[in-house]
């Protein structure tokens, strides 16, 4: 009720601070007999850790996951399974200086204003750290997923601030600092984000999240659409400010006659709707779209108030990603994970017994037809 | 879990279908003691009535709502209000020819294969129909919202096609069909639609949502933001491709020194985050903004299979709306309304105790400073 | 959350008030594809209506259940079931002395304190009328249970106040109006209900349920054991006291070497435990045992107080069942039901790809053995 | 939903198992600015621990309960509050015996049915090792509740066995091994038990739990009363077999003319109900007695079959409580609080505004009166 849950039937209770002295998530909900062991989820943590590139907080953290219940003898049993992260490189004191003023476009505020609370060490409960038991809860998802029905999600940056990013080579996207599928830009990439942080800026960008393989059917009307969650899920991640499902706010200039994608025995003609209708999934690609602004903690001066409401000029000296959109995309693809995993098990709840004569009509047509 | 129930504390339970003997909603957990009857319920419903002018949908439907229960004299008793909504023009033959095939960019395909059953009559439960106690609810929230907070929830369209439509009065939204703050482009856009009719064809629009009066301190991080819980609602109506919060996608071009909102002691110097920073709420008006597809019930003739997965030529024959977006205005309100509600109650649950020596800062910096 | 619906797959939201219009229930989660009509519910409404007997209200209530939705072509769809029963016969001036006046042992103080609201109206949403919905949704629960599982749920009256019940034969119950498993002491109970209708008074009763053929495994611990809500909708009922499950309260004077049923290859030994160990299942009968306390609805003065807190003497003159406990045998069954449903389809999200090289042992070692 | 999380906003997710590196909690929904310290919540965890006496099993832990995270310069924050304890004397090998056999009257078969898994070290994850982050959870509520609304929980043993025990002081409680409100009893207790486990057996015990200072208003009918929901709160603890509230089964045998308390204006004449009428507080003492039943783990051989379905028979040599009811007591309370502080939270979230002219009337007349 107060947030820190999400999923209905794959819970994922999140917990810490990002200068606490721990981290983690219990995840409540996960079939028995999946094998799971450290390795399977830490390969994901690893390609949301900070301090990797000189592009994003240059924090130290190892993110280490132990799984502390819920596996026995390298399989889940099918109770909570409970990943603990320890912060090991809180630097508490790079924010002494704003124990009382609050940043610009921050959650400084808004926290203080609700819950009569100031915790100013990295942001407390509101910093991007928090995506690290998202990133590990979401890697079994993944596994289980994949075995149970080969469902396969990657994401990549499709814009980063005013560069636009054609997809060249989605095979590319594990090899580079900034997950886009371009080799060639990435030269360009690294330009820009140096100038920027010399400048003590930031910038905003796109990510783009694609699920295959998901089956017809997953979704559920009315509240629930499979769109739905997958919004709500992405729109609470840190610093989005908008979610596109399949051609998205392109449909606006759109006509019916070319936006319905038409259904032949060998294949959908098209994807405009990006996979799911009715808020029921039907078998194609799941195509999503995230908006991330830039961050908020910046070197340049800003104008602001303190607690006592008096004029303040706030400078972010904490270690900080100058474009918490680089790091996103390992998070968007947990978060859509996620959706996916809990309305796989709430599909089934409900229409295990359902059948059909026809197997489901194939996510495209075939290459040349 | 089955997604016909919004709210946690504020909780909507829709049910029917567009031809079913009857739609309606029981709603748990409003506050007792406000005055309530059918009259306040009824104006929302009325505007986003069907048949009510020659751009949107023939079907007449009074939409008469009934107050079931949870009202005692003139006020909520704190116990379940049903609602009930009696569907009069259900001429469910013009779908005869819809049985067995699936319409491009309709939810037919995905309900029937997820649940095995083909409900063609008016789209069944996917029908925009099930908005109707949607609204009715939302009414009821309206007025709790504006008794307590001062809240006000407005919307309107700022885009037909590809007709951009400039704000220039919001007196005006109340006095035309379309629901747009602008009296002189109302020719044009009821031109467009006769061409669109005639043509047989359907466009997308564009929607803005506006909450003002929203304290600072609704929103439930991690996973609850507000924002997050405005996209699943909003993403969760029918037709909706995607949701913006605040500058929404224009952030990803944006510099993170012009983003950060300023705050000053006599109010903030802008709203690039749309009134939610960290997922709650800063007392600024909430910005939301909305792509709506194309109708996929159209006349023009389209590709599609029927359920032995034989090529069928659709053309759809019933009273539809050529752009949903017309009476997506007043839904979106509602939606709006009931997430607001919802998290006003839940965050007095949590928060209720805590004080502030100070008063939240303005909304704005008053004109001129 | 404010407790009008009991599941969490198989949601049942409840509605109305005693003389209100209607009362009525949304189903939301039924698997798609169960053969329904109103005729498959109304025998078990029937079994729990008024005015059937000498020996319980008066009240004349046919009872109708209207399906509103949910239903196509006689088969669930898997959407929302609404369903609406009128009240006929409210006689509310009946409840004009009782205004302003609290009876003892009765709800009406306790809502008027919390929700500082008075509808004094044949006790307004606290009555037992409010029973009905539950009964209608969970014959839905029991054909599914039956059909899927072959699972059988019974209950009977084991004492009527100080007269104990010995079961003769339960093929009786449903031919006596006390739900008694033995023709020959139904005189008795007559003579005795006789008795106290005429003295103006009122008594308690106890009552067992049974569910036979669910299998091992339902149930979800640590907090929502099967028979933590089992406990939970059973002391949810109007005038329930205590709740046990298997040996129940003997458990306290046993010893642990005869507690424990044995396992043998043929079946369990014994069934102590009432069909459930560690919150889940053993495929043994269910045993669930009530007390339900005498009405507090009579006809013999009790002291009380008003609203402005001075003192009155009570006396109930409205139509009221002497034994509540009458009529309780078929709710209880529909509670056993309507929990028993819903783990049903908790089990098959989480654990539908657990399989046994084994079937389960039977639930009793066979006669003789 | 698959059950290890209780309470609706004062929610308590649970983690752990038995014999694995650690057990723990995740509270999401606290209040903020809560004075909390790790001292706060030893005590009560130190009232449950195991190898306090020679009554109760010797394995020995420290229970040495770590906040992670919720609690920022020693108050409460809002933020989920997780609590790590480590497990630090598991001794697996004791089970290696039961690794392939049942014990009966154990949740070993019913697990194993359920998850297709066998985690024999301890029970895993139906041990009421579990327990422990219940008590540590709940001392949190006790403070809040205390704090905030004056109320006192407390708990004693009422039958031990067959043996029933008088409350002639209250404050004796605290200071013998058994909280029993007794001091003479107490050698005879220990008589018995020495002799018990001398047998190699186990016996069952009555618990008594008791709540002072509940204001009127708490409980949400319909389902959720508050009755229903400690049911299921009591239910669910290990090896409850009955719950009672107020005078339980004893309503079988009563009238309504002597159960319904009298209302006076100087107080309730009687608590039969056991403060609480139509699910909702009525602001006397709440009631509930428990029924714990034997221990199933003894020495004493008993029946029963492996995997394999073969006759084995059965003697757990594992360290045991050979009456868990002696540390039930601390549990118990422990429920009761999780149960008022999600129902205080859950009544001023819909409840808050509402305001009566009297104060409510007194828990009981005045002595002598």
């Amino acid at each position: 009720m107060s947030g820190s849950t999400r999923g209905q039937l794959f819970r994922v209770t999140n917990f810490g601070e990002s200068h606490g002295p721990a981290i983690g998530c219990v995840i409540d909900g996960c079939p028995p007999g999946l094998p799971l062991q450290e390795s399977d989820i830490q390969p994901d943590l690893d390609r949301r850790r900070p301090g990797t590139s000189r592009h994003v907080t240059q924090r130290q953290e190892e993110d280490r996951v132990e799984i502390l219940s819920g596996v026995f003898e390298g399989k889940t049993t099918g109770t909570p399974i409970a990943l603990l992260i320890r912060n090991a490189d809180a630097r508490s004191r790079d924010y002494d200086n704003l124990l009382d003023t609050f940043r610009p476009g921050h959650a400084d505020y808004t926290y203080w204003r609700k819950y009569g609370v100031r915790d100013p060490r990295g942001g407390g409960r509101s910093s991007a750290r928090l995506t690290a038991p998202t990133v590990a809860a979401a890697a079994i998802a993944r596994k289980w997923l994949h075995m149970h029905h080969g469902v396969e999600v990657l994401g990549w940056m499709s814009a980063l601030g005013e560069i636009a990013i054609p997809t060249e080579d989605e095979g590319h996207i594990a090899h580079n600092p900034f997950f886009v599928p371009n080799a060639s830009i990435v030269p360009r990439l690294e330009a820009y984000m140096d100038a920027l942080r010399k400048a003590g800026d930031s910038c905003g960008a796109r990510i783009e999240v694609r699920a295959r393989g998901v089956p017809p059917g997953w979704g559920e009307p009315l509240f629930d659409k499979l769109d739905a969650d997958i919004a709500h899920a992405m729109m609470g991640l840190n610093a989005v400010k908008g979610v596109e499902i399949g051609d998205g706010f392109a449909v606006v200039d759109q006509r019916g006659s070319t936006h319905g994608d038409e259904l032949t025995p060998n294949g959908f003609a098209s994807n405009h709707a990006g996979g799911i209708l009715g808020g029921i999934s039907t078998g194609q690609e799941l195509r999503v779209s995230l908006a991330i602004k830039p961050t908020s903690s910046i070197r340049l001066p800003k104008q602001s108030i303190d607690r006592q409401v008096q004029t303040q000029t706030v400078q972010t000296l904490g270690r900080h990603d100058p474009c918490v959109g680089i790091r996103a995309t390992p998070i968007a693809e947990a978060l859509l994970l996620l959706v996916l995993m809990d309305h796989a098990l709430r599909h089934r709840a409900q229409c295990a017994d359902v059948q059909h004569s026809q197997p489901p009509i194939a996510p495209r047509l075939p290459e040349g037809s």
